[in-house]
């Protein structure tokens, strides 16, 4: 019997604005960091997991994970494993805890952090990536994973394993394709706005001799740019190619409606965060107004109860998970049955700092045990920052490659997390300024 | 000239769930919390303001705040009062910050904090109370406080303007009206889940000896009970008397349902809370569902944004704006704008520990300067841990009585602070198994 012993939670952020790598309509000056934590036990594992921010707040998001060490410190870790549905529903359940939400914004992705650390060390102790733990389940133990509360007027129990039970059907054919040809990927590697037209040039020719068969590229700082860059875009990848456009929540619905409208000739393949992730009736309003142009959202979407709305109104057509933002694995498959519900694709948000690593496996399982195959599938890729992870993607031809190796993904090098310590590892010793304040006056 | 020197913040905690005072559905043991904020000057005074927690999780919402300092310390005190329209964009735009909501939970309501501490020092400096601070400003100073970003699809700046201006007429007459008579409470005091049906009875008697026009009680935890004790309430205030009821997030939309149906014979005045929060689409389905008891929530409403969309989808009757939920006074000012743009009353949600004390200001405000005169507007009303506060909330004949005194309401006795201190103050160093974990396990 072990039992777990300590959360430990350490601020590790990476200077990424002292180039304009990652700069957006809305986050002109990210510097990528990770809460990160490691779970420890009385047995010489442990699982990992991090919660990516963009800077300040890290702190905050670190303590909040911290806070939650009185769940499992003294618990015997097998129990917990072995009951992740459980474990999951307590902590969104901490009737005291849950009113700094509810399942929303800083507690809850402190409660994915622990959720996915879990994840992480059950899957290690399986010896195997967490995709293939996943895929593993039945559609019984999977569907005991979700918390169905709030979901059941869009999808009930049975339709729940209905979609599980159909995903089981050739789930083993699928797994061996998977290995063989991975997910395709897309790249906003070549669409920052802080990019010149030439750099914007070059990397998109990069990205198709690379074999992606999709870009994005940062638009809504200005209208007069934006339809620069989509055109050289649309010049340089011929005319079939698609082209996505991410607006980072810039605009209001009726500017988002203009703004598309005035870019269309470029035939844009979708539009990401074109408002604020919030609005469930502007997205929709939205997605009338720009049709045939596609809606995508859902890096900050905060729960499953913002997604299932977002179905339920038709608001969007794309689903864009992300790794950290909600309440880990559990959530997170709650939403890709939402997704399968409603027909709608799983598009993973990634970048940052371990999403690509982290997202990946939700991507993988539903390809081989929710929605199954489908083309419009793609996961997120920038190539940013996968040097500090123990197991960094693997790209081939444009596609993700599913790892083998155990675990979730999340878990750095020791010799980058002690570099980036913030404040006092020696990336930010150096140069103290390195983060003022003054950047986030507007 | 002066300066501001720090935020100092400490956790408050009142060891409630000793008893059975706040129970309710959703949450069985809260223990009433604060997050206080101190926010010094090199001059002699200093603005304070809380955000109210239930008890688990309040180091985390004072982390929050204090990882605010950056953006406070070393300013200039009259130039940051002088334009608190800038200070609120300022820190709801700090692009970093934000990643951690955007604009929700815990990292909004350290903002709100902040920010109703600045207007607490401004108050003061005007010798004026905060409601009178307010009223005393003209439409277009008000209309400047305001974001209006993500709201224009419901509420143009030209409309914003107009509601203000026709606030603006007969706000004296208003002002005088309001000293001489205040503004209707209603009481919660006997409706708790936890007390027995001769408390509740008893407690009814004493709200209508009191002169209450109102009560409300908490349901959704047993169908039973809740037929109970409506019947018995109904009994005992008679077939006029409005009686409401809380559910705080129990129900699916589906139970939502047939939970009210099945207590209208009991003629419930509204249903508060009857799912989750965020869920503006199952708000809609309930209120045609269960029409005409109407539908009440906002004080778990994370922002602006989704009481625009509850507004828009008609899917409430009554908006509870709460102290401390959002980005404080300045993102409540643009709930009450817009709750006045669909012509839905304001009856704020309080109780917990001070939040009567401050939402009563943006009653009083919306009375004389917003929405005007509205026999539907009442303040909710616990009497519960008011003896801790300088300036505790003055009830006559049911109604709240505006304050005079300086400040917008949120200033503790330093007594209560210090006793009251969590881990080491003396009510829980005393008894320091009293917030166990072992209690968040449903």
């Amino acid at each position: 019997m072990s039992l777990f012993t300590a959360l430990d939670v350490q601020d590790v952020r990476f200077p990424t604005s002292r180039h304009l790598d990652g700069s957006d309509a809305m986050n002109p000056d990210p510097d990528y960091s990770a809460a990160y934590l490691s779970l420890r036990t009385d047995a010489p594992d442990e699982g990992t997991a991090l919660v990516f921010t963009i800077g300040r707040g890290n702190d905050v998001q670190s303590a909040a994970i911290a806070a939650l060490a009185p769940h499992l410190v003294g618990r015997d870790v097998e129990e917990v494993l072995s009951d992740l549905g459980g474990i999951y529903r307590e902590l969104i359940s901490d009737s005291q805890l849950r009113w700094l939400g509810p399942e929303k914004g800083v507690m809850t992705m402190a409660i994915g952090a622990v959720i996915n650390a879990l994840w992480d060390l059950r899957a290690r102790r399986e010896q195997r990536p967490l995709w293939l733990t996943l895929a593993s389940l039945t559609p019984e133990e999977l569907l005991d994973l979700v918390d169905l509360r709030y979901l059941e007027d869009a999808l009930s129990r049975e339709e729940a394993l209905e979609i599980l039970r159909r995903g089981a059907e050739g789930k083993q054919q699928r797994i061996a394709a998977l290995r063989e040809r991975g997910v395709p990927a897309y790249t906003t590697t070549p669409g920052w706005l802080g990019y010149s037209d030439e750099k914007l040039t070059r990397l998109l020719h990069e990205a198709r001799d690379e074999g992606f068969e999709m870009v994005k590229l940062k638009v809504g700082a200005d209208p007069a740019d934006d339809e620069r860059r989509m055109r050289i875009a649309r010049e340089v990848m011929g005319p079939d190619y698609p082209i996505a456009m991410d607006a980072n929540q810039r605009w209001g619905s009726a500017e988002a409606i203009e703004a598309v409208r005035a870019l269309a000739p470029h035939a844009p393949y979708w539009i990401e965060e074109p408002t604020n992730p919030d609005d469930v009736l502007a997205h929709a309003v939205i997605r009338e107004g720009v049709a045939p142009v596609r809606i995508a959202t859902g890096e900050q979407a905060a729960s499953r109860v913002l997604f299932k709305q977002l179905l339920q109104a038709e608001a969007i057509d794309v689903v864009q998970v992300d790794a950290t933002r909600v309440a880990g694995v559990n959530e997170n498959l709650a939403i890709l049955l939402l997704a399968a519900k409603f027909g709608v694709p799983v598009c993973p948000h990634a970048g940052g700092v371990g999403l690509c690593e982290m997202v990946q496996h939700l991507a993988f399982l539903d390809a081989v045990a929710i929605a199954g195959d489908d083309a419009r599938r793609r996961i997120e890729f920038v190539d940013h920052l996968h040097e500090h992870f123990e197991v960094p993607v693997r790209i081939e031809h444009g596609s993700y490659m599913p790892p083998e190796q155990p675990g979730n993904g999340s878990r750095m090098l020791e010799a980058s997390i002690a570099d980036h310590l913030f404040p006092d590892g020696p990336v930010w010793a150096a140069e103290p300024a390195a983060a003022p304040v003054a950047a986030a006056v507007r």
